[in-house]
């Protein structure tokens, strides 16, 4: 909508706040529901192309789960519930992987909303199903398998090698769950789960991770230099400008040593 | 008080605490609300001269929103209201300057605080006013009128050229939305918004947007350095003393940087 | 458990559970309560040794209480409480220190969870007793006297000469009320005291004050580097990856500069 005026945003706002959110758009009653929501985020964001809906839903549900803004978290698990954008499975799988890089308590808001809104989004089809058990049984390895394929995923995942286990952190924390179980499960992409590392490694702006998560997406080829760029405004409406500005940074920084390198490892093999 | 016992704190605290908050000050039972709450967050902080009470006012709505505790918010938003050191128009916005630097969910959260307070004030009044209309409508320009009118306004508050709109958050994010509406509206004067952006950035503590605001507040000649340096200690107290600390860091690299440069814009001119 | 399946963690992970928080483990119903909450989180990381249940207790309050997850905050201080791994008078001074290092607003948050839980606590042993008052008053010194023991205590928590009181932060926020105040007291040992500090900071993750008091828990010889290293996996379940990441970076470029030093201030002296 480039050459129209700004004007048409409100009434294009309020028809995708419906279409997203699944509910009625909040009437323009603040300058933060006129302005800011159905004319700026609804009205511009959410119509923006370069990323798919269901992958705007996956940095969403991670910028806002990590607010903890409790009412907030719900509408958007309702919206992406109710759309089917996420399955129920899938879901299990964002809340999982949202533990790992925002922590368990915030993760256990999440969890408790996957259950509050998938049995609303069920009542309100008569189905009184309840959530199902996890689709993926967790990992039956020795621990010794577990730290050797957490190498190898962390060398796929990453795009560079694994750190040693000597540390805590490194043994238990990075090669043993995250490789070795978490990045490990089928239950989402590879690409939707850096969708939800990103957003997660913007918002909580420590630097090395996010220079080493955006690496790692754009070396790999699984998101391209656009898509991670649509991830970095997305992030601005829902971490705020200050985070997302950092992000921008990094991105900038990690693609000149990508292009140093020759270019996405991807294209280089 | 330089010269007096720590001990006359209590009694001070517990009067700037009613006239701060309107309301009575919390017993003192625990040792947060005796020694950090009645002795030095009303004691000593809120009885400090520097900046205006309600230029604190901004930082603290700023700071508390960003940690979401609703009660914290609901309270200090009440305070702000009852005294009529910000008016229901200001507080709109606040909210709005708010939602670009902590992002939309905390802001919705603010958002709701100011509709639930301002009913309680009213009501307390007599006086069952609803919050009224945003004052001053939003943008009617093009897109390419608001891109222009971003530019200039950025180099007007960072006083440095804004970034080329090469990539979605240069463009739709920082010359379209943040430069080219929400700083270019009238409700705040320029002096007001660098105090919750300043408490803001504080809170989010990426390195590269406390750098270019600190740098800005203080280059332009809108804040002095001893405001800012009172902003460091208050946000100490509602942001906690590692952000704080890093912010005061930033201050000193900024000034050192600007006295290099033969002082603020403004005096240079 | 090392040579052991991964298989037999989720039944020592619920025993865990309800030891550590005196109540019955959450189903294993959906991915988070069974593969994150029960397998790893208990199953796993509170079975550790490296640092006492209390000490992981002071880590996971501070990085829980970061969150502001209010169920959270309430079921980690009913555990703390109830086993008696913290007595209330400690929790006063866990409240406190906490306040000073995440803010005030969050404190109040945990410090309403002190008030409730040690209510339920207290009436499932069939006593009314009430929080009691502070066990040790505040400081009764001049503001000189406080500077100037605030200097003191200063060097001897940071192993480094305390900043001048140039600005307000570092007059009234440091050596005021942060060490001549708060470190001073003797609630908890300076021990305790760091475990708190060492998790906030890796929640804050502001890069100087992650690096000042990394080096001051280490260079003091208080916390050894295993120690350190047990609190960096504690931490990445609690406050996310990305802030463990940096966290652990940050420890070994101190360990390596206390080193440099000849090793931590303790056993050179």
């Amino acid at each position: 909508m480039s050459s129209e005026a700004l004007s048409a945003r409100d009434a294009i706002g309020a028809a995708t706040f419906e279409e997203v959110m699944a509910m009625p758009a909040p009437p323009p009653d603040t300058l933060l529901t006129s302005l800011a929501i159905r004319e700026f985020e609804f009205g511009e964001l959410w119509n923006r192309g370069g990323i798919t809906r269901k992958e705007r839903r996956l940095v969403t549900i991670a910028c806002v789960a990590e607010t903890g803004e409790a009412a907030s978290v719900d509408a958007h698990v309702y919206g992406a519930l109710h759309t089917g954008d996420l399955s129920i499975d899938e879901m299990q799988e964002v809340v999982l992987h949202f533990a790992v890089y925002s922590g368990w308590p915030k993760a256990t808001r999440l969890d408790a909303a996957m259950t509050t809104q998938w049995q609303r989004v069920q009542e309100e089809r008569g189905d009184a199903t309840k959530v199902p058990a996890p689709a993926i049984p967790s990992n039956r390895l020795t621990f010794g398998e577990r730290d050797a394929r957490g190498a190898v995923v962390f060398d796929e995942v990453m795009t560079f090698p694994p750190p040693e286990p000597d540390i805590p952190y490194s043994e238990v924390g990075v090669r043993g769950f995250v490789f070795g179980e978490m990045w490990d499960r089928p239950g989402l992409t590879r690409k939707e789960r850096r969708f939800i590392t990103l957003a997660c490694v913007c918002a909580a702006d420590a630097a090395t991770p996010i220079q080493s998560h955006v690496y790692a997406a754009l070396n790999s080829g699984d998101v391209s230099l656009d898509e991670v760029r649509e991830v970095g405004l997305h992030c601005a409406v829902y971490s705020g400008w200050p985070k997302a500005s950092f992000f921008e940074a990094v991105v900038r920084a990690q693609w000149a040593r990508i292009e140093s390198e020759g270019g996405p490892r991807t294209e280089r093999a």
